[in-house]
């Protein structure tokens, strides 16, 4: 169990390979895992990566295309002969939420947890909001309609003093909203300001995914200032022509994504299979922007 | 290419493991592949075991688990990718070819090849023939309806003794019949035996696969003098009492459907995953029939 860490699943592209699995990512965050694209050996590569089928609470899709989307069903499969309880949301487009139950009516018909769809577009809005995290989509640019992810954690609460706590006698009932800024008042009525109470809260971690799309600078808005910022690089310069007839990017335009929106950190992935290499990549990508690393099967980012 | 070679690309059961892959074969056939089930993770088996895709030119689906199943549309998509071209056909239960439709029509709309359904159900019936082999299928007893498959190579020319063919000046119109059994007249009349012009052909081997069924000693009716017999052994005999609730068999079980078969050789697979060895299988079903062996991923067993 992880703060808020991004796990590599799968960074390939299109089909898999010898070299890299289809599109998946899980997020480690807390209590629960959430999943991002779910292309097929996604169960397969959960097992390797020790993560584990009963705290898999959220699938979020971000279009669908096969290796994004096709290691649901027997992921959902796996998940029905493990027993696992409870509910599971999937954010998928209603066209994928319609085939996904026709392929479960066939091959899955009773499971042992509930699944809940949760109908997304892809535009600007919040799709799941909790205390301690912020779900978003925004529109990416693709062949087939595509959404990006955004996962901002919430602001935490300050840290109490506990010796100016002691000092001043504070009840335990103030203690909560001391903890997210409020001032005390004395019975005398003097008042204290919070900063002489507590200290500054732990820093609140974003983390913004972008599989499929074409350069857009549109997406830079979306993603200003994310901790991590997850952007596909299907392309090196070599193939740079074939990127964007085909709905994607090169790593030099991932670089320009993560330099417009002045992210933490670039990581780099859906590598087409034409390289052997991810060398390139990092190197051009380099040139646009500093903080850059390739992901790769296995591939652990803490946030935090 | 291979003459007849089974190819075994998973043989373990109902979810994939770290240790088994889904059920997959590829019988590698003179110049064609054929598939016999078609577990999530099939397509990358191939590759790894360089199994060229533009080779596959049937698919044989045992019957509508997802572990037997839902490796298909990520692999169509991929041979669509990869521009396979010809037909391909699947033989596949009516509801198979349905939901294979659907899933086709939102993740591969478009493919580079033809495919072919070709309806089975699970009865006795020749379900594809050719100048070279006949694939049959017949009934086992699982949860839900399930066919085996039986693949038998067809007989082969008689090989032409050179130095008599000359010895009688026989005309090269004649030899094609020769090689079939035809005795030749020469024009005075006078009869020659055709196993005075020939040499006895190659032998032509059969291999039947039991995908996943309970002990039925019908079955071994149905598989009877087989060169090579998969059978599945889903359990060893210290789990005997799950084997029949749930469709299953032991190893001891289908070693003795092997002996009642007079088979030449039986393939164990389908293994539960609670097992980290196969050691108990091969014991307990050599103790039924004795030339037995157990499937793993990338072993290749020639039958000719």
């Amino acid at each position: 169990m992880a703060n808020f860490q991004v796990n590599i699943l799968g960074c390939g592209s299109a089909t898999p390979s010898v070299r890299h699995m289809p599109a998946c990512q899980v997020i480690d965050f807390r209590d629960r895992l959430f999943m991002i694209d779910c292309g097929e050996g996604a169960q397969l590569q959960m097992m390797r990566q020790r993560l584990k089928f009963s705290r898999l609470s959220h699938i979020f899709i971000s279009h669908l295309h096969g290796d994004h989307f096709l290691g649901l069903p027997g992921l959902l499969s796996t998940l029905a002969l493990h027993e696992k309880g409870g509910t599971l949301t999937i954010h998928t487009f209603d066209e994928g939420a319609r085939i996904l139950r026709q392929i479960m009516a066939v091959f899955c018909r009773e499971t042992s947890f509930e699944i809940n769809y949760n109908i997304i577009t892809p535009s600007r809005a919040v799709i799941f909001e909790d205390h301690a995290i912020t779900v978003e989509t925004f529109p990416l640019y693709h062949r087939v309609p595509c959404a990006g992810f955004k996962f901002t954690e919430k602001p935490k609460p300050r840290h109490l003093r506990g010796d100016m706590i002691r000092f001043y006698n504070i009840p335990v009932s103030r203690l909560e909203d001391i903890r997210h800024g409020a001032d005390y008042i004395t019975p005398d009525g003097t008042v204290i300001a919070n900063d002489r109470l507590t200290t500054p809260a732990d820093r609140s971690a974003s983390y913004a995914y972008c599989s499929d799309t074409v350069y857009n600078p549109a997406v830079a808005d979306d993603v200003r200032g994310v901790d991590v910022l997850y952007h596909e690089s299907t392309y090196a310069d070599d193939f740079a022509a074939k990127a964007a007839p085909r709905g994607h990017s090169t790593a030099r335009e991932a670089g320009r994504i993560a330099a417009a929106a002045g992210v933490g950190r670039l990581v780099l992935g859906h590598y087409s299979k034409a390289y052997d290499s991810e060398e390139p990549f990092l190197r051009e990508a380099s040139e646009e922007f500093p903080d850059v690393i390739a992901a790769r099967e296995g591939m652990k980012i803490d946030l935090l």
